[in-house]
């Protein structure tokens, strides 16, 4: 590089695909704050403030709710990674890419992994889990809630009880449902659950918020090590102890706790912007957030039927904030996301392995749950399927967005 | 929590610790700019431009150069879970607080460690270090470069020569010593280093810069695996895979790489914070940053000992941007500490294990290897050390440290 590149300058986009979208403005504003010590009294005060946000966020009276600094799938390899010792089984129901990660994680922290799994654009009946768990009789269940590769949503509300039942812990991957969708921590009798920033809670990618029961505290702190550096005397040290520093969940409640024992160094500008992310949710209500999406999800559903597409996938188990979409045959998928990219700023996405290529994916999540970027969004591909020769109803999808609009109660439709 | 907090407000901090220290305020601002999509070409432009610029940054040709989404012990966990086998032998000399680290996170990753170690306060003759080699043989030779427990910097120009001749590998944390002291990945024989932001680069925690040499990345390479969600034919499958999926780091080279294979999202906000930490950096010019931080550092030294402060440590190989004063008999050093934040908003910081309560530690860097920063906790810490019964020579300091900025070349002083 011979020559300096200038301050960072982002193209203007309205992210429209199924994450990381575009942030709320008071969180990006919030991320722009000054920086405190690590032990500052505003610092320490922040983090435990942060911490009772995400407590009304997962619906939890969890005093282990915390940030993993890191991406969502450093909080799933944290949960997995602290929960499971070497050989103990783990039970992952797959419904789409993200189920595969979860096992991929699990096989890493040498777990005996068992799976099940449904085609992609389903979910799991609750009797086939039920299934699994008396015949692999796993120490964990890990399941997703939501796995943006297919929009599916899978019903967690009975499961928990059944793994309590069987004695198993009972962790989801939250990251592409929290916020947008319906999410009870305690009274679905969840053990560990994770998430990230970038999708509904409408921040950036790089903080993983986690909640752990009062049973994984007992698993996780069973393990715990001291880092030699700052032992003191009478500290355990157990020796089956969790083969990551930075993922080892009982150094990082000592951090987030009262010892606040030195670990890494709480990334403060994360923090400030998964506090906001919180603070946003919660100041518009949870409740009314979910309705939210889930009506600018239905009015782009809508939307994309209107155009005469088709939707992949069981409709009635979907996430209110993304739909697949299945791209016409003799349209290049990816052809029309660069033209919706360059010529109208928007971004949509396409998907991973057997429906790569197959479908697009169009998010209405955080910020962007709006009803100015559903129709932005329906009236732009409008154009770029007509110019790639697919036969689409003119105005078909932004008035059949407006028919859903229409519907909606006055207090919904303000959102 | 009954009502909601308001948006993040922080105090007004000069922060003169060991680290985190103040933003640079283009740092902050290049943090609130708005997202882009994770396949976005301004995205991958900006992860490119971000791996150039630390190129220069680190002073590598090593195309494995990239940022780490973590704070700066996922940057060294990465690297050594990545690079050691279990069983194979890590040498570690450990000269404070971060040695320790190190030696932990290789016991996590079950490798056969050894150590050797001098008192708090020294560093190794490069004669000690070679005879270790000599006698374990170690595949990976980890040493810290600048330790903020105990200010030392460790020279590290000769090492590289000798672990080539031992077949080693050779790897440094520089967490604290990047940008504020000589480093030369190339020049030295470094096989991997790593870093943070929140030190001489003057941003937050984080986002971890880290850099690989080719051998490096072949050893990376022969562990890969490629997850099973997004696998194709014919990718490896290595028996002997790294224990993590987070801090894989063939997958991360991977998506960092052109093949652009999804592994985590990437923490947008953080690479926007990295990129101006490195761009203000090379902006300012990377020796004229280092002669900058030797010249506050100087009159830092020179300042506490003008107020008749004892310095902790072998000065003549002191860190630029840090020093260790031992707290006066009689005074409480917390007391002062509080004292300092609470009336004048500066924060300075204690030590860890055998140092804690025993030596304060006083930074100047990045943003705060200022001048008017250096001045300003002279002549408070001046104030408050009086009202603690401690013997001061009024104006000592202040005066002491401008001596250092009157010997100084204008071009250094305007720094």
């Amino acid at each position: 590089m011979t020559h300096l590149p200038g301050p960072i300058d982002p193209p203007a986009r309205l992210l429209m695909g199924p994450g990381p979208i575009s942030a709320y403005p008071s969180v990006l504003r919030a991320m722009g704050a000054p920086l405190v010590g690590q032990y500052d009294p505003f610092m320490t005060a922040t983090m435990t403030e942060t911490q009772e946000l995400y407590r009304q966020v997962w619906r939890t009276r969890n005093d282990a709710t915390l940030l993993i600094d890191g991406t969502s799938r450093a909080g799933i390899e944290a949960a997995i990674l602290s929960l499971v010792r070497r050989g103990q089984r783990v039970l992952v129901p797959i419904f789409g890419r993200f189920g595969h990660l979860l096992k991929e994680i699990a096989e890493r922290a040498l777990a005996e992994v068992h799976t099940i799994e449904v085609p992609w654009g389903e979910v799991f009946p609750v009797s086939m889990i039920r299934e699994a768990i008396e015949r692999v009789k796993p120490h964990l269940v890990a399941c997703v809630q939501g796995d943006t590769s297919t929009t599916m949503l899978q019903p967690l509300d009975e499961i928990g009880e059944i793994c309590r039942a069987h004695g198993a812990l009972f962790y989801t991957d939250a990251t592409a449902s929290l916020g947008g969708n319906p999410f009870e921590m305690d009274a679905w009798g969840l053990d560990a659950a994770t998430a990230g920033l970038q999708k509904c809670l409408g921040g950036p990618s790089g903080s993983a918020p986690i909640s752990l029961s009062d049973r994984a505290v007992e698993v996780v702190r069973s393990r715990a090590r001291v880092e030699a550096g700052i032992r003191e005397e009478g500290d355990a040290e157990a020796i089956d102890f969790i083969r990551s520093n930075y993922f080892d969940l009982a150094m990082i409640l000592d951090y987030w706790g009262p010892r606040r024992l030195n670990h890494h160094t709480e990334a403060t500008t994360m923090l400030y912007g998964a506090r906001e992310c919180a603070r946003v949710l919660l100041l518009e209500g949870r409740d009314e957030v979910i309705a939210r999406h889930r009506l600018h999800g239905d009015a782009m559903l809508a939307g994309v039927e209107g155009l005469g597409l088709r939707v992949f996938g069981d409709v009635a188990h979907k996430m209110t904030n993304v739909v697949a979409v299945e791209i016409p045959d003799g349209v290049v998928g990816d052809a029309v996301r660069a033209e919706l990219l360059d010529d109208f700023g928007i971004e949509i996405g396409t998907s991973f392995g057997p429906l790569h290529g197959r479908v697009w994916r169009i998010g209405t999540m955080g910020y962007n749950a709006r009803k100015d970027a559903v129709l932005t969004t329906l009236a732009a591909l409008e154009t770029v399927l007509r110019r790639h020769g697919a036969s689409v109803a003119a105005g078909g999808g932004v008035e059949a967005a407006q028919g859903v609009y229409g519907a909606a109660t006055p207090a919904g439709a303000a959102g």
